[in-house]
């Protein structure tokens, strides 16, 4: 189970339940002590980590050596509330010795078979509300 | 811009480009190191965070003193790949001295209009790759 704990302003302390810790945190300006990454920028690091997995664990069993590995993002923003991503640019970068069509085997799979993030966001999940 | 480093394994720093920087990973079973929130909680954090900070605003700026305010995450994933989340079950709990209208209302303003997290989850947000 994940738990949030409110510590100050609008600045919390994420939990997972297996002794990982993570400060989630907005700007001074919206009342934040910025000192963690903002939800909107974890809801982009779980995309990138969740494809990143995958592809560097398919390349690597399919024999690729990687050296090195990063993605980038960014998410466009609307203008007006509730200032939701409407796009969002993924950029990966593999370095090594692999051969070029199994990383783009590698990232379709994720794309379309496996990444739980994206699938995630894809459909639109039922969220029950208790309070 | 957000940037994923990959370190080992599995494992990933993520920078946000404010001098934060968190461990994303997963369990070893899977090539990780257990060392860090996996992207699929990292979802509910970014999902939690972005509805507590406004519901802790809104019920601030009516006057509430809040005391504690935890939310607390349960994520139902589907068995087969992609294995989404295909229900996110959330329970916030507001302690302190405030009108229990004011937090019901704060809530519904985050769900339906603020929250950029569950705003973009409903919306299927475009996804553009590079590679």
């Amino acid at each position: 189970m994940i738990k949030l704990i409110w510590q100050k302003g609008l600045q919390f302390t994420a939990y997972d339940g297996n002794d990982h810790k993570i400060i989630v945190d907005t700007d001074v300006k919206s009342g934040g002590y910025e000192q963690g990454f903002t939800p909107m920028n974890l809801l982009l690091v779980a995309l990138a980590g969740c494809m990143s997995m995958d592809i560097v664990a398919i390349v690597s069993k399919k024999g690729g050596k990687i050296t090195s590995f990063t993605a980038e993002l960014e998410g466009i923003r609307a203008q007006t509330h509730p200032k939701k991503h409407d796009k969002i640019i993924v950029k990966f970068v593999c370095e090594g010795d692999y051969k070029r069509e199994d990383l783009l085997r590698a990232f379709e799979l994720s794309r379309d078979k496996y990444c739980s993030v994206s699938a995630t966001l894809r459909s639109a999940p039922e969220i029950e509300y208790i309070l």
